[in-house]
């Protein structure tokens, strides 16, 4: 059994470009953290230290900024540009993967005049997106992170396994809060009207949310990922992470009160994980998978 | 020289507690972490480990989940409520300071209705309040927290000292970007609408960053709070704390390209620091001490 | 094109337990972060709320404290416990994963005597594991993260490819420095002298990156899994992820002095991200993919 | 009343600096993060932008780099060196502040020679350093962070008031487990043995910790502080700040199983907060206050 290189990647990770579009007095910002990933033939590096196929990843950042003065548009396009970019030019190169955060900026105003070049960082929400191209064809996988969202009520647990280890109580009305992460393939990785997409996507996972009456997060879980692809045929499929942020009821009643689903104690951990992807028969997603 | 106990307190710190007020279809969330230190006559567990001055931080965080059972209100009144117990109720205590963090939730919508119990974390900014109490006067300090903003034009920066270490060139055009931490004590800490003083302190903050030129981020700062002294009369001084975040063009012209300012890195560290109290003449304003 | 549930899981995350051995008067601590997720017969939860498979996340968090009431030992072992436990116990569950993280602790000395009961949290490394179990059989995958470390010389880089967007020059001494992240999986996920295989692997992974001359962090990276497969017949195959903390020599000349490789500038982003799996020709370790 | 620039201050935050020592083939390594604040007569900035007394943060930052071009050492005294650089070369400046964090690194081995030129991050502790310098005398705080200890037993906690908000019952054996944050003024500021007496200082705190029943993390706080004191006459006064790192006994009843005081849940948050500061009488040390 000889020992052998596996599979492996190399690139900048993490490299921050904000742009600021000032072609009229009314400027756009765009804030973005970018990290590129290729592989391929780079074998050589690792077995012998020769560098040759190697395309610094200092390169990797220069390509950024330098792309990024060109215009940045929706970051699902920006990846595809820069992966696009890698496997063209630099053979070695057999599959680029650009992933993509981007930071919100709201508009400031003064007085009742939107400003013309001061913003108000919004969050905690990021928007992502993951673009791999291996010289065919083009993978796009939009995401969400950090929409955290709670419902006071209309959700409840129970029916559930009871085993010698279980004592949580059944329940008819609890919080049900979670943080989401989002990700969502798109069934055709060309140019398509990528903000339009993801501002429905979005709309779509808070209103299934508050919209829902819970018997899990399971299920709601589900309910949120199926109302994107009944809505949205563009979307091949989604994969829906969101823990389950315990709030627990305080007992009062030491203290000779009484809790009316009023007062919640909120543990950072543990916390429960619900991990799901919803898709269409017969339809992969790669870029979905764990 | 004998060893001697020097100034010391105590408390539990971040409690978190989630209240939903449910009196009506429509629910109402509050989310807070409530941190408490008390000072006072507690030589004695120090000295000799006899705890009989001692009210356990564990009955602290049951007291903030009692009185949350009554509503919560704005943070300062949250807060008052709290100190003035400790000090009230357990003797020992000569000074109680509680200090507030409150996180924002926006209601989310079904359709086009406004969702009865469905919210949404807003962020990252956090609203702070400190009241500390010492048997006669409260004092509150309001703040907030992670407002990060940007100016992407309208700030110069020149004029300033050269030495043998200076290497900045001087510009009549940067990108001025912070994050503002503020925190202004009121003239009076009994009962206000908080609410709406808050509103307005940040409202101005906010215009007045957006609305000046700026020949530098202390400028800025001194501007900001001068036009919340000015214009909010209950306010006695304010304390700005903000770090200069900053955004380098970045060299294009090793790649034949031209930066017009519109392409930035944006290093994480090191970053200037500006820090600055804006009072009145005579007016003390104790809690806005470094 | 009929929507369906993919891929799921679920389970609770991050349980944090400690356990005190105080059977003798000279106690040990074990100090976890214990994560659970179970994949399986769980569909009825996501489609109609139908609870009636799901094991609660708290009855799993529940089990983590009453197996800690035997001992703990090795993670390796106790994940492997807990993760048979699940599938042998609730039938609806054809996979359990358990992640563990383990925090390391010092014994402290009064006089020159060891603490028979007093302890100092070591770090920053993490040891970790992930034991998968399918029913038939085990999967172990033993880690480290949180390995910093750094050569002061013998590194180089140069001979790589230039294009229109490379300014890097070619050096023959630079600062090497990374965070090793590493799992590597065994060949067989029975017992074995867990400890004393991780001390080994351990112990050739700083010493391979202490004694090898550099070409590139993927040759460094190789090499440092190529010896532990060498010298560790139990290991299948390992995987490292590791970031290159660039460290830049400061340009001292605009201050009249000279930098002899001896200051250096240390941004925390972009970084290199080199990532590579190294394994035995014919052995698959799908415990090691991306 | 007039509106009044109160007190400020500005300066570089966490410059990033490493420095090796290369005049020997064995390699020493220094790894900081250096914090500059400077306070005078800096009105004019504030007041009107006028920025002639200024000097520029970037300055700062480049006279760190420059500094350590001559060589680092202990870092009280490159804190030292940096404050008086700064008041007395730039007039404007009344006070210099200088904080700095130093992070640890182990020799590694390679075989059993102690390699040359590779380290190991040790951690997660942080030495510190804050200087003050006022053009007249230098205030030295030397300070350690992220001191993580245990002790398993030879804790209680009884004997303290109750309220009727009290629930916590007395325990006469518990976990006591804290991160200690440690402050200690130096009674002269001028050259002494820095690294010595961190060190003494550092082996008193943990061997106190160690070797002391407590009836109260208060009475453990004030003992380590009183041994320091009793046994470094170099020492002015200390200020630890300790938060109670609670560790519940888990009830196992439920499972039918007994908790000998072996299983302990964790929970991050809240935890007890104890400060407190230890001194000698009629000594002031401005430099530990609040």
């Amino acid at each position: 059994m000889s020992i052998t290189l596996g599979p492996n990647r190399y690139g900048k990770a993490e490299t921050r470009v904000v742009r600021i579009d000032r072609d009229s007095p009314r400027h756009e910002i765009t804030d973005l953290n970018v990290s590129i990933s290729l592989s391929g033939d780079f074998a050589d590096t690792h077995l012998t230290g020769d560098n040759s196929n190697v395309l610094p990843t200092d390169t990797q950042k220069n390509t950024v900024y330098a792309f990024a003065a060109d215009g940045i548009g929706p970051i699902e396009e920006f990846g595809s540009r820069l992966a696009q970019h890698f496997v063209e030019t630099h053979p070695p190169t057999r599959q680029a993967r650009v992933a993509i955060e981007e930071y919100g900026w709201l508009r400031l105003h003064v007085g009742t005049a939107p400003a013309l070049h001061s913003f108000l960082r919004s969050g905690p929400e990021i928007a992502t997106a993951v673009v791999d191209f291996d010289g065919a064809s083009l993978t796009v996988v939009s995401g969400i992170q950090g929409l955290v969202v709670l419902n006071s009520t209309d959700s409840e647990f129970a029916g559930y396994t009871k085993d010698r280890y279980t004592t949580l109580p059944e329940t008819d009305d609890r919080i049900l809060a979670t943080e989401v992460s989002a990700r969502w393939q798109y069934a055709n990785g060309q140019l398509q009207d990528w903000r339009q997409s993801r501002t429905a996507v979005r709309a779509i996972l808070l209103e299934t949310f508050a919209g829902t009456y819970s018997k899990s997060l399971q299920q709601t879980l589900y309910t949120m990922g199926e109302r994107v692809l009944e809505q949205r045929p563009e979307v091949a499929g989604i994969r829906l992470v969101m823990p389950n942020k315990h709030h627990i009821a305080v007992d009062l009643r030491p203290f000779g009160l009484e809790n009316r689903k009023e007062v919640f104690a909120v543990p950072d951990r543990p916390y429960g994980l619900i991990e799901g992807t919803i898709g269409r028969s017969g339809v992969a997603t790669p870029g979905l998978d764990w």
